[in-house]
């Protein structure tokens, strides 16, 4: 998952269980640039992660023009402390720079629908990572649940109205050019988006949905509710923002829209650093999830009607 | 706080909250040496540390004549899927070494006793600290929680009739010279020496103390566990082991010893790795345990009798 000036505080703060994160990240992704303004040589921001392991917690920051690194919080506590004693002065060996840009593909299945194959619901999670773990809760696990989703559906063989679409996003976590793509390639097919899930916060227990739905669809939902209550996650939390980054452009075309909305409680611990691996990932959540979606998703493609918009 | 063969696994299993450290750094202390035995090029051990979070736990091990080295569990875990896969080859690059020997010292003051100054009871942690953090846990809490024994006597104006001694032991985690440098050079004072404590298991609560004393010398202390018991520091917990490794050349001439038993739960987080920061110590915890040695330390030095051996 991104923040960024998109996707932003607020939106941390209102969406997700981790507030403190989404008060805290708007210093690394504005920080350098505020202070490349004021004259900086270079900027460091204490490690926004929740974490005290010395373990840097990194991501995305508005380009300053001036090198820009993340310390950890107990480097950013000692550096406090000296600079309390005086003039502090650091020797600073930053070994980031940018790539080329190279292609590279989202990635699209379709479980086709029987009465409707042109209206789509698509499933979704992105297949990038940030670059220091290998990605497990950020966010390889949304891959596998919108996987999961036709997986589920094809093994109870069922066979939905509409098409599910799986995508697993490419760059999501530096500019999102995959789905501006998918965008720019499909926008003449939107009024047959019926809705569009994400998951993008980690594999932990989903308590439910964050949901940009008109207020009168939450009523079509009950049944799927219902379902989703026998393990917890039934939760449906309206909201104005994109429940997704990936998905915001289909927010703004007014597509309805959801988010998993994963117990956050350990998210930022791991989010953007080494430690994101598989081993932070408990398989009875990973499949908790990959219900949740396969449940929204299948009811979705199963409605009498499209959802309204 | 050192673990190694006089230190080891019944040692950590009886008088530690950790007992799965006590089970598993047996691997890291012998596992080098025995794999070495069997032809083994390097050695490579799971981290015997309690956190997840891509961080390196080091300590002791015994000289095997090959490079050795412990890797986070995130890799151990990604190196023993690998191997289930077939033959895994890896290019390690080790840049550990050994310093020539230094001289060092123990660090050694008395608040002399007013009635009996030949009589001592020491007061102790260790100076020195494995090589990734500052040692903050391990064990500079300990030489702090000392020292405050002294000066928390003299700010009370207290004037025990016993000397007490504060040591800050020097290389307590890589061979002990400096407690056998003391136990040879005060070796005829031995039996003028009451008793010794040691902290050396980080600064979290303290739940009282191990204590390696003659079952009849429990009631002598119950005055001090009255006082303790205000802040739940009031357990006495025999033990057959030196209740610390700086205080076992004392334990083994006879001398009555004690170890500050804190609530081990997340020492072994950080415990030999970067994280072992200032940051980890709570304040409040770090002033208990101050408290609970400077009561002891006071009450042993304040007895109408020694300690019965």
């Amino acid at each position: 998952m991104l923040f960024n000036t998109r996707f932003d505080k607020e939106k941390a703060a209102a969406g997700f269980a981790s507030e403190a994160y989404g008060e805290a990240v708007v210093y690394r992704a504005k920080g350098a640039k505020a202070a490349a303004l004021m004259g900086a040589v270079a900027s460091l921001v204490r490690s926004v992660g929740g974490a005290d392991y010395r373990l840097p917690h990194t991501g995305w920051g508005e380009p300053a023009g001036i090198p820009a690194g993340a310390v950890t919080s107990e480097d950013a506590d000692l550096i406090s402390h000296l600079v309390t004693q005086g003039n502090v002065r650091m020797h600073l060996v930053l070994t980031s720079g940018n790539g080329p840009d190279v292609l590279s593909y989202n990635v699209v299945a379709d479980l086709k629908g029987s009465e409707h194959p042109e209206q789509v619901i698509i499933v979704s999670g992105h297949l990038d990572s940030w670059d220091l773990g290998t990605g497990a809760i950020d966010d390889a696990a949304g891959v596998a649940v919108a996987m999961e989703t036709a997986e589920l559906v094809q093994r109870l063989h069922l066979h939905p109205k509409r098409t599910i679409r799986v995508i697993a996003w490419m760059d999501e976590e530096n500019g999102g050019h995959g789905h501006d793509a998918y965008a720019t390639a499909h926008r003449t097919e939107f009024l047959n988006h019926v809705a569009a899930i994400e998951s993008d916060f980690g594999a932990a227990h989903p308590l439910g949905f964050d949901a940009k739905i008109s207020a009168n669809a939450v009523l079509w939902l009950k049944p799927a509710q219902d379902i989703l209550r026998s393990f917890g996650a039934n939760l449906i939390k309206l909201t104005n923002d994109s429940p997704g980054a990936d998905i915001a452009p289909l927010v703004q075309a007014g597509i309805p829209a959801f988010g998993i909305m994963q117990d956050g409680r350990t998210y930022f611990n791991y989010h953007h650093t080494a430690a994101d691996t598989l081993d932070k990932i408990v398989p009875r959540e990973l499949r908790e999830n990959a219900a949740a979606m396969a449940i929204m998703g299948y009811a979705l493609a199963n409605l009498p009607e499209t959802l309204p918009r």
